[in-house]
């Protein structure tokens, strides 16, 4: 965390902003999620020099209606925006009961899972819906149209332990395809098609080409109906004109999503817990582990890497660390496609 | 539709609610979804009987916040207390940009599609999310514990031909499981549990047992955060609880939510027409058909079906408008699952 601030305070990002922006890397590592981790810094470092983040901004408010919220991102840190956007939601929904923020041309999230987190924290239901490059196929297509379109729920349940779903439509992410290849491991069938549209578990050939939605049929309507939601109320551009969160050349036109609602109903939260209780201790199917519930793996993983450290590949660690990171600041490098 | 219409104004319907009644069943067998249609009616008609349903209200409106409305359902029918409340929401989105209702004690809905369609037609995007019984299992659990959990998207396109999806988190629905009985045939592999939570095949084993989640646990993690989502909104019942849209001797005590979003972007439908076309003209796999995005399938079935007409179950169509209809009103009977 301390590595990661510094360096975007060498770039010269505003220290609350750094600080926002690592906590946000090093929550996905906490949470086992390497691929919105440490290795996406680099080339936030490079856009950064590059001219294509506004560190100081949080985005320009207006509210286009009473629980309306419109963001200009003026190309700011995406948690910065996005957190400056969260607030003002919450800070209304006394007054609306729900609110939304459709942010504009701000710089890539993260994980969504930490924002719906500090919603449910502040005894609010929060919804967030993300946007990116088309790396994702229609079912029955050849060629990439959509994003990967997360979406994130977070329900406030006993204290410290809220609800939290972060899933994307797609089956898996292209970093995980990355992996794969790096690793010379083939991916599993039906994840991927190649350039040519033809059915892969090649990673390399993969790289090229274009995942599946999860579920089929209906993971692809879903995954269709929030890239619409997104750029709907954002205003931002469709998959296929997106650009800026894999790369360090342009600036980024993606669109982010936040709703916040209050139900205020008193013993909410007591009632969602004990609901989720009788979920995980439903009876199991033979040879099954434990039911999970969307929150637990990650917050089990998050207090034994709080625990235990976090393993960061060494050869990222000696990029961020060592006499290396000098590079980031000056080296213009091709991005790896999340 | 006259008939269903007849049938319910003969059980004391006003007519306005048997006319929305009437047309969302005959909506659902448009769009070639009889699980929603006209089945549906026998059971209703007996709860009208049985005193379950308050034929004449419209639920009681209280705004607890300028965008939140709470919607007590005074056990009314389904789509008169739905269609109210969208009324209220699109009313009020001029002024807030995004209202919500949470909908509790109301009866079954029926297809959410021709709901949300309403409110594209408006002019806004419309959410809508609605809670049942206990049918699907948690990823590796062994009994029911969540709703079918549909969720509908409707976002405004080319006039007459909104994007609109509509679509349970349960890998089919237990009408088709009922189906699969009846007509003798297996189902397939990954659908359904028997009563001890043992895969099967067997139609009839599965009546007793519960279903799948569609796309394995992400499919369960969305089921789940929908589920949260109605209950904490509309203060409903969670599915273990839920009672009263499969039978006709409870009062239905299930949640309805609606979201509608006013985004006012000039251009907005046209823009989001254009990228449609983009995704149905991608190209496709080697042997696959026409790419349908949410909402073709329905539109070409409902046209084909306005031409040549609907295909009712013989069966059904003499309960329904032969001497035999007579018994729907005298005779209590068991419900069929959904």
């Amino acid at each position: 965390m301390s590595v990661a601030r510094a360096l975007l305070e060498r770039a010269g990002v505003p220290e609350e902003h750094a600080r926002l922006q690592a906590e946000v890397l090093v929550q996905a590592e906490l949470r086992g999620h390497a691929s919105h981790g440490l290795q996406r810094l680099p080339r936030l470092l490079k856009r950064i020099c590059n001219g294509l983040v506004n560190v100081s901004t949080t985005g320009r408010h207006s509210w286009q209606r009473s629980a309306y919220l419109h963001v200009e991102g003026e190309a700011g840190m995406g948690p910065a925006v996005a957190i400056a956007a969260i607030q003002a939601l919450i800070a209304r929904v006394p007054e609306t009961g729900i609110a939304v923020a459709g942010i504009s041309n701000s710089n890539h999230l993260g994980m969504l899972a930490p924002y719906v987190e500090q919603v449910a924290e502040a005894g609010c239901i929060g919804i967030a819906l993300s946007s990116s490059e088309a790396l994702v196929h229609p079912h029955g297509g050849a060629e990439a149209m959509l994003g990967t379109n997360p979406i994130a729920i977070a329900v406030p349940g006993r204290p410290g332990e809220p609800f939290v779903l972060d899933l994307a439509t797609g089956i898996v992410s292209m970093g995980k395809v990355h992996d794969h290849a790096l690793r010379g491991e083939p991916l599993e069938e039906g994840w991927a098609l190649d350039a040519e549209g033809r059915p892969t578990t090649d990673a390399e050939a993969a790289k090229a080409g274009s995942l599946a939605s999860f579920g089929g049929a209906k993971g692809f309507g879903l995954g269709l109906g929030f890239e619409l939601l997104v750029a709907s109320i954002a205003g931002s551009a469709f998959a296929p004109d997106v650009r800026g969160t894999l790369d360090d050349r342009h600036p980024a036109n993606k669109g982010d999503v936040f709703i916040v609602i209050d139900p205020a109903r008193n013993g909410l939260a007591d009632a969602i817990a004990g609901y989720l209780d009788r979920v995980r201790n439903a009876r199991v199917r033979e040879g099954a582990g434990r039911i999970l519930v969307p929150g637990d793996r990650a917050r089990s993983r998050r207090q034994e890497a709080l625990a235990k450290g976090i393993n960061i590949a060494p050869a990222l660690w000696s990029r961020l660390s060592g006499p290396e990171a000098t590079k980031l600041f000056s080296l213009r490098e091709e991005g790896h496609p999340s």
